[in-house]
């Protein structure tokens, strides 16, 4: 395994390993891996001649009073994550690689997927994340991405903006890798005081509970869904919620029923605040006839 | 030759040159092809194994108000030209073909490039040719992408998407073409009248007059240059201006005056309306110390 920090060099080592006739394999990551994050590289590596980790926690997508400073980072650690996954090529370039001039070009993606849950409260992230990811995918010329559903709607913004500018490349969505009892693995969940981290096993119950209770049914209203996770997450007294909603998948619509026998697909998707901690986890119910996408 | 409808099909027969290790040369246009575009394809044809010329009218980098429905197409025409030149593949898809859904993903450039100029009377104009010359190089992932400078501002705005952005594609800019008279050759000439026609030599005219004046001096004002333009302009009674301006080039930044000898380019730029055809023109100056970009 060999870690890389100039575009010049990755793109010249790629370059030799395609011309052998290689499948690249990319897990774009912000470092700090997880259990998630390995059930990603492991993927790529069994489906992918050459696999390429990039690590780079990109200020672009973090707001004036997120947590861009103080975002984990463990290059040590993550280094022997990543060979122990079989990684080829770990991509750690400096913000001025990425950045070398202020950024005037961007990709933008609209609609209601980046209007509803995280950008609403992350202005400019998801334009952040599309942007970076653009750049990644120039750079790295993947035919495989991986992605975990933790972040759903990172994953359909991801998609809208590869099917509408026809990048060359499919996306591979993971599922979401979780502790013992339930909670989604995530390089945040760091910050939680021992407290905070036994009451964050709210989120996957909620979670698991509005399922359970959708697909019990004949029908349900979004509200009737919105008040069970609420007053479930509430049992959490360390608990603030940021979001708690239930939408179509991928289009991220507001519906005011959702029939399971209809085949839609139906994103509960929340993001809950413990301390300055920001938590998100969902679950996407298929219904009866999963629809075709 | 051949011509080629659809993404899958051009990715197919790309993918097969390129594993023949061949090297792709691309020419994006709107088609009813000119000598302009003779010589991107001419020039395409000399530094690459193989050349692609794409033809599709895109809807979206015309305003409102614009003129996509009246655009010059003629098949048959290009079809010849084309084959004249040593192209290998027309790629021309259809509007559903490059716009299979409503646009939500998008590319902006943002900056002087795209606030000054065309910009003022073409708002989102940028920004559509931005994001379907995005969609185009994904298609084509072509070696090098061949731009006549006459519309240099376009040239600048792609180079600042392919250097934010990091695609792996070498931008070359060629000079503009003209009739004998020095009209810059221009798909939308061809809208002018007998008498609009010998008139519109009044632009290159205006343009190598200011060239001339601006280099013969050791400072020169941009106003100066501005009277100079639109003095000229205004002896042909069928013209009317929609700009006459002068900025630092490929920055668009405004100065007040120039320096020759400090070796900043300068671009002298014009819009002329003739009845309802516009025409645009321009010429680049290297200043004494000509700047390395």
């Amino acid at each position: 395994m060999e870690i890389i920090e100039t575009i010049a060099e990755l793109r010249k080592r790629l370059g030799a390993r395609r011309g052998q006739g290689h499948t690249v394999g990319f897990v774009p990551t912000m470092g700090y891996l997880h259990e998630g994050h390995r059930s990603l590289m492991e993927r790529a590596r069994t489906e992918n001649d050459t696999v390429v980790l990039s690590i780079f926690v990109n200020p672009l997508q973090f707001g004036p009073n997120e947590d861009f400073d103080r975002y984990p980072r463990d290059k040590e650690r993550d280094v022997a994550v990543a060979e122990q996954a079989g990684v080829d090529f770990i991509f750690m370039p400096t913000v001025s690689e990425m950045y070398p001039q202020p950024v005037n070009a961007r990709v933008t993606v609209t609609g209601d997927v980046t209007t509803k849950l995280d950008a609403v409260s992350r202005p400019g992230h998801f334009d952040g994340v599309a942007t970076v990811v653009s750049k990644l995918f120039h750079i790295v010329q993947p035919d495989r991405a991986y992605f975990g559903m933790k972040d759903a709607q990172q994953v359909a913004v991801i998609r809208q903006m590869v099917d509408d500018l026809n990048m060359n490349v499919t996306i591979v969505p993971c599922e979401t890798e979780r502790e013992e009892d339930g909670l989604a693995k995530s390089s945040r969940n760091v910050y939680l005081s021992p407290e905070e981290r036994a009451q964050a096993v709210v989120l996957s119950q909620a979670l698991a509970k509005a399922k359970k209770y959708a697909l019990s049914q004949s029908s349900v209203t979004i509200s009737e869904l919105k008040s069970l996770l609420v007053n479930h997450i509430s049992t959490a007294p360390l608990a603030r919620i940021d979001y708690a909603e239930a939408l179509t998948y991928p289009g991220f619509r507001e519906i005011h029923t959702w029939y399971p026998e209809l085949g839609t697909e139906l994103i509960i998707a929340l993001a809950v605040k413990f301390g300055n901690t920001r938590l998100i986890d969902n679950v996407i119910l298929s219904g009866n006839q999963p629809f075709i996408r």
